[in-house]
C-alpha cells in the first residue's frame, strides 16, 4: 500500500474522494468542480494537508495543522478520512491513519484530535487501537463530546 | 457587560486566565509567561481571536478560524471559553458565546464547533441553549464524539 503526500494536482482526485464520501452518508456536497478548487486552494497555501493511498487513489486522509495556545507549536485535526467502500478491509484506512500520526508527529505536533460519530463502531475501534482516546483526564473519565452550530 | 477584541497587548491577561482555567481542572499548564507568548504570537499573527468580558477581564473567549474544504468559506473553533468563579451565574459565559457567534457570522463562517466534556452539564445546556447540537444528521441522531491522541 503506497501512500503519499498530495500536492495541488491532486486536487481533483480528493474532490472526488470527498464528494463521493458525503454522498454515501447522505450529507450535503457542494459538487466536484467546486471541490477541485478548494481542495486546489487549501493544499497549495498549506492550510491543509493531503495523504493519498493506492493508485486510484483509494482512500484519502485530510489534516489541518494550527499552532496550539497551550503548547506554543502545532497540533493536528484529522478531518476526513475516507476509503472507497470495495477496498475496504483490507488495512487501507489504518495505513492511512498511521501515516498521519507519523505525518503529525514528523511535523512536531503534541496532539492529533478527529471527530466521530458515536455508532460508527468501526472507525472508533480503528482510533482506538491507534491510541486515541474519547475520555477526560484519563481511561475512565468522561467521554468529551463535539459540537456544531450552522450559522 | 462589556466585551471587547483582544489585542496582543492583552496577552498577559489571557495567559493567566488560561493559567487559571487549566489550574482549576487540574490539567497541565506551561505557566503565564509562556502562555503570554504564544498568546502574543497567536493574536498578532491573526491566527487566533480572542474576546474578552469585563475589566478584569472577567472571562475570555478564544476562536480560531481555518478554511473548510467542503465551503471553501471560513469556519470557527471555539477553544475555550472560561470566566473566573467569583463572577459566574451572572450570565458572562452566555454573553460570550454570544459575541462568538455573532463574530463567527460577521466573519462569514458557515459554523461554529467546540468540544466538551459529558458530564459538564452547566457548558452543554448553555451550548445547547444557543442551538449548538451534539447530534449527527438530526435532533435524534448519534452523538458526536472527539478524540485525541497525545504524541
Amino acid at each position: 500500500m503506497t501512500i503519499r503526500r498530495a500536492t495541488p494536482a491532486d486536487a481533483a482526485a480528493i474532490a472526488r474522494l470527498l464528494h463521493d464520501f458525503n454522498s454515501e452518508y447522505s450529507e450535503l456536497t457542494p459538487g466536484v468542480p467546486a471541490l477541485t478548487e478548494h481542495s486546489r486552494q487549501l493544499l497549495a497555501t498549506g492550510e491543509m494537508t493531503g495523504l493519498l493511498a493506492g493508485a486510484g487513489p483509494d482512500g484519502i486522509a485530510l489534516l489541518r495543522f494550527r499552532n496550539s495556545v497551550w503548547s506554543g507549536g502545532p497540533e493536528a485535526h484529522l478531518q476526513e478520512l475516507y476509503v472507497v467502500p470495495p477496498l475496504r478491509g483490507r488495512g487501507i484506512g489504518r495505513a492511512l491513519l498511521e501515516a498521519t500520526i507519523a505525518l503529525a508527529r514528523e511535523a512536531g505536533a503534541a496532539g492529533v484530535d478527529l471527530n466521530t460519530g458515536a455508532t460508527d463502531t468501526a472507525a472508533r475501534a480503528l482510533y482506538e487501537s491507534a491510541g486515541f482516546s474519547n475520555r477526560e483526564g484519563g481511561p475512565d473519565g468522561p467521554s468529551m463530546l463535539f459540537y456544531e452550530l450552522e450559522l
